[in-house]
């Protein structure tokens, strides 16, 4: 049978998602928990691949099983041999053509940015930084230059290994609270470093070095030289994919309600 | 002359506030950084000591230096000698009699708590974590029994260094954000492990273990062996000490506006 879970993690501490021959990475000491779990080798696979230091709130894998346990004790169990900044929220049956990445309709992710003259401690690893002012108008003046479907080669990293560039934009979305600012995306899919990216230029925007405009002008450039340095990962939230409504797959952890603006 | 500097840290890799022997205590680190900065040895004295484990928004202390730099040189010089979860947020001229213990008429702490049937991942290490549904109207009804001056003797630690275990609770206000409980206390000072232990208690109240009088009985008895087990310190926040309102010291930092509740 094919199960799905949904995944709490905080990246700071991991190599990002996908395996690597020298470990430390979320799926490693996910499969490594699952087999302890189940006394069996287990591969998964998941609906969005986090980088180094990113975290997720509603990651989604599938995995194939001949144990028949109760999915509460797939949650229960896996998570007895999981470490404390990784943890399964959710386990469901799928049908057997389920994919975890395939099935996906859109991912979302937040950006969480702090604004103040001094860096972040408590919530350090967790939230973006910026110490000069941002001027929410110019940055969804420019945001909303973004919407629709686009060629985002100026915004992909070298390593990106998705095989068209052309995604759909299909929401930006930025508030703030107190002096936390909040950037929520929903696209198709996104491209490797394509969020970081993307928050480079939109600070850039906000803090007045550039103008709304300029970021139609890099993204039909395709020309990844002209957009911002890629922004830090540590205010980075993989929020979860988007699944066809029949398969009643949870959209929300408790975990959401953790961030500013939630 | 005489600096305050206002703190916030996230206490999770810290052995504590005060200096050991045997180092990575905040205290350590900070005395290190300002000893750096400074190029002079310098001792710092706080408003309020944390165990292992726990947060601070605004911890305050004072110092005595003769290097005439600018209060906010002294916010960005030190945090260059400090790790990522240790920053001062905030520095300012006090009066030579100013002392960040002895001047503090009150002390708030904030408790953090997850209620959800998996435990938290993402905010690990930054939230209590209960299983079991709690009541807020049992919880309040005990709370209020504890408001007032009393002896508190029953929550507090063998360890406990303070001359007096009378204190004046003040405030204890409880709310539910999400799947996130809040309990804000405030005292005119805390013994050790008094709120650790409050928790404790309060918890038992709020799952129906215990009635909301019995809490009651377990302060008058003065005897630490009727309250309940002393509940994790990782929810735990100290948001700092209250000062009279001529000192002008600032009662707040961005990361108030990190947890839940803000």
């Amino acid at each position: 049978m094919r199960l799905a879970l949904g995944l709490s993690y905080r990246g700071s501490a991991y190599r990002g998602w996908q395996s690597q021959t020298n470990g430390a990475t979320v799926q490693d000491v996910l499969e490594a928990a699952l087999c302890r779990f189940a006394a069996t080798p287990i591969r998964v696979s998941c609906a969005g691949r986090t980088d180094a230091g990113v975290h997720a709130l509603n990651q989604v894998v599938h995995l194939d099983t001949d144990r028949d346990r109760e999915p509460f004790s797939w949650v229960r169990g896996t998570n007895t041999y999981l470490p404390p900044d990784v943890a399964v929220q959710w386990c469901r049956p799928v049908p057997d053509a389920f994919h975890a990445r395939n099935a996906a309709r859109a991912r979302r992710y937040a950006y969480v940015l702090l604004e103040s003259p001094v860096r972040p401690a408590m919530e350090a690893g967790q939230v973006g930084w910026i110490f000069r002012p941002l001027d929410q108008a110019r940055m969804e003046a420019s945001a909303a230059l973004l919407i629709g479907e686009h060629d985002f080669s100026a915004f992909r990293s070298a390593d990106c290994q998705a095989l068209s560039p052309v995604k759909q934009m299909r929401t930006i979305r930025i508030g703030r609270h107190g002096p936390y600012w909040r950037f929520d995306f929903e696209a198709s899919a996104f491209l490797h470093h394509m969020i970081r990216n993307l928050m480079g230029c939109l600070i850039a925007v906000g803090t007045g070095a550039r103008d709304p405009a300029w970021l139609a002008g890099v993204l039909a450039s395709r020309d990844r030289r002209l957009a911002a340095p890629t922004f830090s990962p540590d205010g980075l939230y993989f929020l979860g994919p988007r699944y066809d409504a029949e398969l009643v797959l949870p959209e929300h952890t408790p975990a959401f309600d953790w961030l500013p603006g939630a």
